[in-house]
């Protein structure tokens, strides 16, 4: 499949495996690359060493192109970013702050930047301070999630209107169909976050992959809207918040409660009580856990089988 | 078109106006079925006495079948039920309510029930209830709102793995190409109802058909959850909400800033700043206000063009 988006990565298809926290790991972004997607490297839930250590094996386990994504409210941040340029790492998706400060610093380096949007506000200062191409994540996306809670569905049509450059949708694609649906709506390609947390390669804990396979729709439900919004399922941890909640609660006992190394505790460690489990509302579509190749391979098996039923509609 | 809905309802198109509260009379309904849609009265903002003029202007308006929505929350519900028998209504809407209480009623009289629901749990009830149709409307919809804010994207697939019959989408449709998308996820129709809000023949009022043009993404948001969720525009009675919830507030606070009659003063009357405004996150996608004839021609050519468009993706 050649568009815009396969080219500027120079991959297969246009799947690209969203960078999730305690998921995305060397594993698994090399079995997405080797598979034709584009596998990255979640940044967000490793120390500057552990992200040099997932570089360097994912350069061994894939020849395939491959990137990074980098939350900018990173706290090693300059870290971070000369470890990308150092390794040369060619591809980096960078999210939750402002894309003018970094992407100069990559671009004069030939690295393709990408940053993530959760608004047609944001796209259109990222697609000024000069990124390469743009995701644009809707409501129904698992973990941190935007303020402004448009859902896929009417932001990517809405950021489409407004530029130029390449688009990735994001939110509640994990099927062949939902791809090309956001591709009808004027998406260059998908990111594809939840579908992948539920794969053999993901360094997800077990016991949250079977938690994901098992839940319904209305399981996931966007909250810690004070500190920042956060989907999450609904599990004991999160009744815990919304006992808080309905007693009228404040800043303070939220964190109190979040405390440090919920997310590694649930995801990673497979506490599925006290853990912070982020999934997208797209896990209701989920129901089995298999390898990176094969959800690439059924994806666009489903892609296909959808472009064909299209002309019978 | 020949597919299960506009054989159900023996229109020429699968579009199914939105009963929308103080938009949806007698001309605007009638005015979508003589384009080949479904029109709708919305009885929802009716008196039974407003109702029956409706039905009977609109059945002189139209030759063609039209049918009324029901929120079964209403105070004076046999009343409304019997006059649409009475009026020989042929396809009736229910929604926010137990389906299994009036279904058996409207079937035994030969009248085709459609269920609007916002979850797959409430689908698999309705279907149950012997209902001929389905609505699965969104957490973008405008309006009021469902409880687990599953987005259109995830629920349609949701909700047509669990069901068999016919599946019409909601929220965020206002384009050939979002109708489009849903279909390619699974549905047999669309409902919309923000683009027909800001159209010609719609009662609401000019300003708020003004409102709708130019607001743009992220312009809305789904608020008074302690009451029942409803999306607004942001407009300075949001803004008066939202100060209550900043400041800690409860459900008597919150029902005695709602008062009565807001969304009439806001929607019917005009009045931009205390009137309660209820639209679409799609508003986003809505330019221009123009006939109910032009929007669903357009709705049809863009649908066309993007079936076209397919192939070559």
């Amino acid at each position: 499949m050649k568009n815009r988006i396969t080219s500027l990565f120079a991959i297969k298809y246009p799947i690209v495996q969203g960078g999730m926290v305690w998921a995305s790991g060397w594993k698994l972004a090399s079995a997405v690359s080797n598979a034709g997607g584009l596998g990255v490297i979640g940044a967000g839930s490793m120390y500057p060493e552990v992200l040099r250590e997932n570089i360097l094996k994912c350069q061994k386990a894939t020849d395939k192109p491959f990137a990074v994504n980098v939350p900018m409210l990173y706290p090693n941040l300059n870290e971070i970013m000369n470890i990308i340029v150092e390794l040369g790492v060619e591809i980096v998706f960078t999210s939750a702050g402002n894309p003018k400060i970094w992407t100069t610093f990559f671009k004069e380096k030939g690295i393709v930047v990408v940053h993530v949007v959760s608004s047609v506000k944001f796209a259109i200062k990222a697609e000024s301070a000069g990124v390469d191409a743009i995701v644009a994540e809707g409501f129904e996306a698992g973990g941190h999630n935007g303020r402004d809670e448009t859902t896929t569905l009417t932001l990517i049509p809405s950021v489409k209107e407004k530029i130029k450059i390449p688009l990735i949708a994001a939110g509640g694609i994990a099927t062949g169909d939902a791809m090309l649906a956001t591709m009808v709506l004027g998406a260059d390609a998908v990111q594809v976050g939840s579908r992948f947390v539920a794969c053999t390669e993901a360094s997800s804990h077990p016991s949250f992959k079977n938690k994901i396979v098992s839940i319904g729709e209305g399981d996931t439900h966007l909250t810690l809207k004070e500190l920042a919004p956060v989907r999450l399922i609904k599990n004991k941890f999160y009744k815990d918040i919304q006992s808080l909640y309905e007693n009228g609660t404040n800043i303070n006992e939220l964190k109190n409660l979040l405390g440090r190394g919920r997310a590694k505790k649930g995801m990673f460690e497979g506490d599925m009580d006290e853990g912070e489990l982020e999934i997208g509302q797209v896990a209701s579509m989920i129901h089995d856990i298999k390898s990176a190749k094969d959800i690439i391979n059924d994806m666009m098996r489903e892609f296909e089988e959808a472009k064909k039923r299209v002309v019978t509609i």
